[in-house]
């Protein structure tokens, strides 16, 4: 498929109405706010093909598991994210003439996203088959300032008639979610009203009670007189609101929409009414155009936080501020309960709204551009769920500990592959690692003796079990567990599950040796409450002796897995194209029989535990492992930009930054119908922040390492470290370091330190 | 669950209707002639729990298949065994009240599945809401003389009252399969008729077009008086014929039904009708009686050739006997486009006909107790494959050879589970020692060039492609398989699973050898039409020297996989009972990674290729591996029973028989419902004949090394060899062994040649 999108430094825009891009669109255009999102659906019918996709964050369903065949500790249900009542919709029919894109002849079809602001535009002239020539203008945004509203503005000009437009405003709950197993509904009706201007429905989940009530208000101004409506229609689940609407050639009808989105995660059940009521009566006070202006504020200080400019490449600006601006539609981090999904608020593919790209992926990104109590509530979600990862390890048969689950909505296992579910283990490790992560950047060691302790030593418990002494070889072993590289499943000995493994109970002796130094009391507290015995840390201390790994002695690299080494060894550029992507060419135990590797898996650990390892022995394995790599999932080319950008392969690492940097924008999985890649939007920042930018922090320092690609003229990042916001640019020639607040912080550049006071600029040859 | 069948030397037996075993029974009590094939179901209307089941041999069904998460490479379909029209259906009403054991108060009840003569039986006395008490007996078989023909006799004695029976005598076609993935049903009515006594139903597959035709006379008679039918009515897939019988106390009203079964898959789809005609009238002109007396000398001949009599334990007779009875009844050779399916005609679960089992451990029976062709007809089903087996490896992207399915129906592969389908591929050196163990059995050398030779190169071909060169270490090695024990997956370097490959390329080149020598022309022939290269069998000859076997230096045992060593070593009287079975209580992932076995893996190995080890290495590997078994499939005590037996461990060998002698028949995996497990019936007969007779053909001459349980007064079998037929009678004192016919044979007994010339019989002490 051809690129379709125009090349704009702050706005997506598509230019020509082409039909098979529409899915495709409907995931791109997508608006979210955290606390709701909408797929790019058009307000008016459309009978072509189409992914109508409303969704409220935190509201899922658990669907029947369905497998082939059943083994022994797979969930009953995958959680998944539900779609939900369309508030959106708009029939329209003009002189007795469906307005539906899909059957209409369009001239001068525009779809913009305008990032800057928040907000998505479409206009379009369209000619329906009675001859009636209109421009349509519609514009609409999920609000920042009021999370639970969502406001359009639909602008209708005839061009060539006078008449009349039937226009039905509705909200329709009768929805199916796309991936359901059993093609079952899991939405039931509660209530549907319709008087004056205002409908709501109210819908239930038929399993887990969660209550969504949508409430809407709709008015039609003909050159600003408003339009009375002409009737009100319910059925269940639906309510509609019908205008009549004068037409006159070269004057605009406007119809505003408002709806507000309320659910029982967030007020009482009998309350949500009530609740809704106040809600839309508060937008409509404020009207279309201060709402507008709200969202435009509100987004400037995302930009103020979080922008990346890149000079020179608009088709680079364009894609990393899209992968931006998704982050922050996705998760705005004031609600501990939420997460980020796969697909965000841009479909419903892959269900579960948590995977270990959280951690590994999404977290660095909100550290360094968000305040501290958005990653912290990251952090929060999964000491929420220890219970629920302690009964998943107890489910599987061990005594104690802790296993966080593969995919989950609610601390409980969603997933059902068993080399995936039960043996991709390593995840409970990167939720370990954040809490390092976010407590080294962050400085905030008090998160460890408030929450951060329990989940340390719970996860070293599970890893404590799940190693097995061998006699035979005086060492510790973990068998059966599926790596990063998810194209070796079932091996024994992955690298990085036993490194972060044995890294998991260094880190908790560590953490725990702290809090005993800084806060005896407290310390002593969750000793007694988590009952950690001298023999648990003992047993500890003996597995990160004498835990085995894996090592190639005559190359210098370690192995990935037992056996790695007996493989035929090639090279990806000793395949034939044809073969390429292997996940789309080759059977899968060819795959998996093939030295060939997914994602970053030796690298993985090699960037989490950068500091651990030197740059020869880091470049040994780079070298080793990166030519074996086909990078067939979007979150594998970030750690090897960030690394080759280490190892000083400028080339090697503008390669890896460039496939994922604009991977929905220009579909390149021929999956974006499905929804946007949102986590991996993450790896892309990682790769310009942490790779180009060389961002580091070790022992409370900041450290940049920048260097920038040829083929840019600068670019420069914000990020925000120990209170203060720093502005990096970086341009051929030099490394110009602005702090533009009020606090002092020192910056190593190049390795060398700069004290930075407040609202200065520091500047350095690259 | 307790046992509650009789034990009885010919019959299985049931007094008492429970409920509760109802579906159990069902299974157990089934009929089938290899033909066609019908679980116990009650003749009259059953309102209470019942698995419904009639199969036609080799009427199959693509259903769509189901998974959790596809894999490149999966099937589209899964071919299943197909339920069909419902031919012994009788609707009983007396005097306006369904006679239903459901409902009804049963007395008297006996369910007998008769062995010696080939028919199930059953009476009870019921008395009715109403009052009305009844006795009713049912005698039903599927007849071997004609195998197209079912028939029942069915005898209502009213004990208390006179009046009237109305009596539905039906066919009905709308049937579904229990285990359909999506819930459809698979069959489309195509005719149904009813006139006079008569009645057709013709359904056809909604795929495939198999089409069906079940045609049915029934003849009512109270005292000999035959009674007219009342009415016909057909509709959508269902024709029945009514009649109102009269019923007189202490008088027999008799109900005789016969049906012709036929398909297109033996004759012209437009013929159907006139050949079930034909059929029909044939057996109708015999009769109920004559049939039956035909069943019987049918059976006395499969148990003159085949039967096993074990004095002084009734229930080992009974259990032995059942094995054989329903191996007789599933698989009986004449029709090379048939095979064993798991369940054989008792039921419906797991789909498709083939697995490995057969080549494994159903064949031995089939050479032993029957003629030449039948078992050689399950060659040529393989043979019949091999453009499909060629496919399917071309699918998984070899460039040449060929790969049996895991599963089959008509040669595509229908499993669906990566670890097996892609890995479990040790049955294609199972398919290949097949033919060695009829080649070496029979003596029939000729089948090598007349068929067999095509099949082993394009095994050997696979082989060829599968392994791998290792430079490192200048072996050839073969990864990511899953071996017979599938309580391990994707290892590499199974020991068993690289032996078997090895062994294929030996045997193919011996065979190629002996072609060339003995019939060079066919030999060119083959070379030509196979196009095979001198590289190739250099090739071959270079892996059968540098293939890699694990081994464990020190204790002198193969490995069963690379790193099986360094699991944690435990034996399973270790183990808490609370734990066993494993498959019901671990997760999988625990069970992969733990030492246990399933079923026998290295001793698989030691098992075909006994003749290439000596008895300290096959003693060193039992030893080591049989205390780590768990025998979780049914398949794996028998090879343990012939290798006790061979190493002397009568204890162990008595327990291992016994595991799978009354599988069944006690129910011992709760399993029995879904239906019987055929094939590992096989196995028992094994262990009796192999194991505890110590049969074994080597170099053209047969060996008995029998031993005998300290339980048993004596065992005796009826082998076929060479076209003698043989009774072995073993007591604990002597074996005694009669040469049944006139051909001369030489019997080596404890390794002692004695000549046995015709229809004599010669005794040794044991």
């Amino acid at each position: 498929m051809k690129p379709y999108l125009k090349e704009h430094a702050w706005s997506i825009i598509e230019e020509g109405f082409n039909k098979t891009n529409h899915e495709i669109s409907e995931s791109v255009f997508s608006i979210g706010n955290g606390h709701m999102g909408q797929r790019a659906n058009f307000e008016e019918t459309y009978s072509g093909s189409s992914l109508q996709g409303s969704y409220m964050a935190g509201v899922y369903y658990p669907d029947k598991t369905r497998v082939g065949w059943w083994k022994n500790g797979y969930p009953e249900y995958f959680a998944k994210v539900l779609n939900a009542t369309n508030w959106i919709g708009l029939n329209i029919v003009i002189n007795g003439e469906p307005l539906d894109l899909h059957t209409a002849t369009v001239k001068n079809f525009k779809r913009e996203l305008n990032m800057k602001e928040g907000y998505l535009y479409r206009t379009f002239i369209a000619t329906l088959s009675n001859g009636n020539e209109l421009k349509v203008e519609a514009t609409r945004f999920v609000s920042f300032a009021m999370k639970e509203i969502g406001a359009i503005e639909y602008l209708i000009t005839p061009l060539n008639f006078d008449g009349t437009a039937e226009i039905s405003s509705y909200l329709d709950g009768d929805i199916i979610n796309s991936d359901a197993n059993y093609d079952e509904k899991f939405w039931t009706g509660i209530t549907q009203t319709a008087e004056g201007n205002r409908a709501e429905v109210t819908v239930k989940t038929k399993k887990l009670d969660f209550v969504y009530t949508a409430m809407k208000e709709t008015h039609v101004y003909l050159d600003s007189k408003a339009i009375t409506p002409r009737s009100v229609n319910t059925r269940e689940k639906y309510a509609e609101v019908v205008f009549d609407a004068p037409l006159k050639e070269g004057v605009t009808t406007a119809i505003y929409k408002y709806a507000a989105n309320v659910t029982n995660r967030d007020h009482q059940t009998d309350a949500l009414t009530t609740v809704a009521t106040d809600r839309l009566n508060a937008a409509v006070a404020l009207g279309f155009a201060e709402l507008k202006d709200a969202q435009k504020q509100a987004w400037a200080k995302k930009w103020q936080d979080s922008d990346i400019v890149i000079e020179g490449d608009v088709s680079a600006q364009q894609g990393i501020r899209f992968n931006i601006f998704q982050m922050n539609q996705t998760y705005t981090g004031e609600d501990a309960r939420l997460n980020i999904g796969p697909k965000g608020f841009t479909g419903e593919k892959y269900g579960g709204s948590t995977y270990w790209d959280t951690e590994a992926y999404c977290l660095p990104f909100y550290l360094a551009t968000a305040d501290q109590e958005i990653p912290r509530n990251l952090l929060v979600y999964r000491h929420n769920h220890l219970e629920k990862a302690k009964e998943n390890a107890a489910k599987l048969g061990f005594t104690k500990g802790a296993l966080y689950p593969m995919v989950t909505m609610n601390g409980e296992e969603s997933h059902n592959e068993w080399e995936i579910t039960f043996e991709e283990i390593h995840r409970n490790g990167a939720i370990a690692y954040a809490i390092y992560n976010y407590v080294n950047y962050t400085g905030d060691q008090a998160y460890i003796g408030e929450r951060g302790i329990e989940v340390l030593v719970e996860i070293a418990r599970f890893w404590e079990e799940r190693v097995h002494f061998v006699p035979r070889k005086g060492v510790y072993m973990m068998h059966g567990v599926t790596g990063p590289n998810e194209y070796e499943n079932n091996v024994n000995n992955n690298w990085y599950t036993n490194r972060i493994a044995s890294w998991t109970l260094e880190y908790t002796l560590e953490a725990l040796a702290h809090l005993k130094a800084s806060d005896p009391d407290r310390y002593q507290t969750w000793i007694n409450q988590l009952n950690l015995t001298t023999d648990e840390t003992t047993k500890w201390k003996e597995i990160i002796e004498k835990i085995y790994y894996p090592t190639v002695e005559d190359l210098g690299v370690f192995e990935q897995a037992d056996n790695f080494l007996d493989k035929e060894i090639m090279t990806v550029d000793q395949l034939d194209d044809k073969h390429l992507p292997l996940n789309q060419n080759w059977s899968w135990d060819r795959i998996l029989r093939s030295c060939f590797i997914k994602q970053a898996d030796v690298l993985q650990g090699m960037y989490f535990l950068n500091h651990k390892y030197d740059l020869a022995t880091i470049k040994r394995n780079f070298d080793f492992y990166e030519p074996m790599t086909v990078h067939e999932s979007s979150l594998s080319p970030c750690v090897h930009a960030i690394l080759a950008c280490q190892l000083g392969y400028k080339e090697k690492a503008y390669e890896m930054y460039l496939r994922t940097a604009r991977l929905d924008l220009d579909n390149y999985n021929n999956d974006t119908e499905d929804g946007c890649h949102i986590t991996s939007m993450a790896g892309t920042w990682m790769s310009v922040v942490e790779g180009f930018g060389g961002m580091k922090v070790i022992d409370n320092q900041l450290y940049l390492n920048p260097f920038i690609p040829g083929q840019w003229t600068s670019f420069s990042f914000k990020i925000v470290f120990r209170g203060a916001r720093l502005m990096i640019r970086v341009t051929q020639d030099n490394v110009e370091v602005t702090n533009e607040t009020n606090v002092d912080v020192t910056v190593n550049i190049h390795n060398e330190a700069y004290p930075l006071t407040a609202n200065s600029t520091t500047s350095v040859a690259q």
